[in-house]
């Protein structure tokens, strides 16, 4: 129906490796509509990325490239040194390989979005944003981005006339001005998943980013990120996408 | 000039990794007019892709994608029991992982020539062959192939209607029925600069491989693969390049 | 009490990688008395052995060395075509890594048990298994290896004067020969814990391997494999260790 | 003769990995007296590691283990944000393995000296020299470290108790408080192979760090480091082996 609010909801998933795997994909993908999935440098691999966008496909679940750092020790969460011309490369390389097992698979990546230490650097430095956005538009003039709501890359990418998706956390809290709080702080991750999901509705309702205390900062939101690597998460989601369709919320891919 | 016969030289290159490298480059771009790089699972890696990628561009050189088993150690030269269906789904990670880089680069991947232990598969397993081809058509329908003339990738895709270019060897001496001799037989690889170069000429006119007895198997030539990792291949290369020329062969790119 | 039969559980542990798990390893060293120690190559990573010989001291259980092929992706399953001499290194490389790790955490490695296709391989290919035999002589020429009761490994250690534990499997099949019924062959892997401990008990206080047909193959057994990947298998680890107890059978480390 | 001055030469060895090499080690094994081998982490593998500890034994050169960061794209060259307890386990790890292979090839690890990003960190914070001394202390409590003259490492293994080896490099410059000049500061690098060697020569004579002025800081000097990966490096190292013969310092091996 034309004006009813829409969402969409995303969650990393391929992110196994060989035997490994993290989290249960296709439970996942019965609540999102978007999957991130990691490209082969800080999880997934060839045969998880093909098995995957095959399953997406099937479940009408739209698939963003996901890369990361080339670091599967650290599962792309740690900050490696790499100038900007290198972050450049290194998801070109990410999601050509994508783009190619997309195909492959039937399927065809919708969007990009940044993963682990890579993406926290983008919240704060706008030179490794531009990175981000050189890299994209390079390979694909016309391929859209998920960026943090509020972030360099939020910003920058709309300015540059990018289409950007701008994504809040379900069980994540915001300073004041917006940022995620430091996980390192307490408070920082929701675990009442009622409070989150309410919370979550209330920011796409009133379009803009609940702070810790309360204040709301506008700012377009296109996508909610949830996870589903431990039963707490899976809850969270699960609560999340039946109370966003009890409030007349539709969930529908950003694409 | 019309009817005139012209030949292609390719070479591969990209082969280094990090802080290493394999043969020069440079000195080979001058030389060939097809370069088949490495794409990051053998050899390479996102940044000496890149970079070779807009050298080839810079010097007029054709690009092609040059995937291999993942075994940086073995340098893609040991067979590793994957499946077809693992064949498959490397070879099109490799192939878009290139292609984006080339994009991004300013370039264009213009076919794929698979390396090292996966290529020596493809000369004597049929199914081998298939997986390599259902690979590069799930990804890109149009894109053609470099196949070692005679072998069974040879056959089939041209059976397939696929683009094949069919290759030679010019320091490699050939058997009855228009195999490579084996490494681990005496006279296998030639050393002769001026005999190779030679014999290369008389194949590409001749329109047919010459056996070690002096024979010719009908076959078409569109390339002859060179070296360029030592003194010698490098030797070789320029010499097969100046006698091709003296022939009244011109050098030009396949694509 | 002098006379008591006596008789070691060994399992795989460590076989994590980063944030990856791969079964419960606290549970599993209540039930084992020897822990096989994947070593970073197929499996594990510095911090996880480390963790991993710590818990292993703490809980009093004795841990060995469990190299495999350089092949995370393929979890060390995957039979690489390496030379004797390339297997002897890469053992000898992670037996060292191991020890070294091993005294930093305060444990001592008391055995070498290969993994995966290695082990597979030292079944069936003499000299595959002399290669094992003379890295860890190499490295150290008391240090005991466990190898497949009746096995050239078993065989040829014991004849060239090594410390040898005979392992048997406590949830597979043997042909009437004594080798492992293939995997692929139905009844290979038994499924009912009772049946597998009854048999395991038979086994050990027989002296020998129990067949497919119940013939009993005489052989000295030290130690019984059992695995903790999944509910099934603890379950039957569990009750292989009650029923051993009950039956008189004194579960002891067998270094 | 007693009272003749000595000094011992070490050098990076054993950079390559599979079908790539760095520097030419047999010219190398012929000028120095101490061989620092990678240990398969920024580089080497298990091959050229035993084939390395074999040449060496054979030119009656020691030998001693020189771990990095986890980063073979990177050379060991990136700091990677590896807490201290990482870093004593990667440090750990690689020196086992290093003492294994070694062992193997009838060779025997004498020191440990870090290399690239993890021996620049050794400079300048405390608690990663601290690290680096727990490791190799908790491996193996007698083992000797190399350690940059006047850095956080030398002052404090000798504080520990440790053996120290401190170390000064042929062709760098040293700021007036005796760190090597950044080499981003113009100079900070030596190119003129005789002024070199007169230099190093006037710093063993003189017992201290000659800085950029010309002042001496009084340090013991055990060893100094010199490299063979280009002709100009190993120019400047065979220099400096005839000057300080000819200056009547006789080089011997520090273990």
């Amino acid at each position: 129906m034309s004006g009813m609010k829409t969402i969409d909801l995303n969650a990393d998933m391929g992110e196994g490796f060989g035997p490994y795997t993290i989290g249960d994909d296709s439970v996942l993908l019965d609540i999102v509509t978007s999957a991130n999935i990691a490209c082969g440098f800080h999880a997934g691999d060839p045969e998880i990325m093909a098995a995957t966008f095959r399953m997406a496909r099937e479940r009408n679940v739209a698939i963003g490239a996901h890369p990361g750092f080339p670091d599967r020790w650290g599962f792309g969460r740690r900050v490696l040194p790499f100038s900007t011309g290198e972050i450049e490369r290194i998801i070109a390389y990410q999601l050509g390989a994508a783009q190619a097992l997309a195909t492959y698979a039937g399927h065809q990546i919708g969007y990009v979005k940044v993963h682990g230490a890579l993406a926290n650097l983008t919240e704060r430095e706008p030179e490794i944003a531009a990175a981000v956005m050189n890299a994209v538009r390079a390979v694909d003039a016309a391929m859209p981005i998920v960026a943090i709501a509020l972030s360099p890359l939020d910003r920058m990418g709309r300015e540059r006339g990018m289409r950007v998706f701008s994504e809040i956390f379900a069980d994540r809290a915001y300073t004041e001005t917006g940022q995620l709080v430091s996980r390192r702080q307490a408070g920082a991750v929701l675990h009442d998943a009622d409070f989150a999901a309410q919370r979550a509705i209330r920011m796409v309702r009133g379009g803009g980013i609940e702070t810790i205390t309360g204040r709301i900062l506008p700012t377009p939101i296109d996508t909610i990120c949830v996870h589903g690597d431990n039963a707490e998460a899976i809850e969270l989601s699960q609560k999340l996408r039946e109370g966003l369709e009890a409030a007349g919320i539709a969930i529908r891919t950003m694409i």
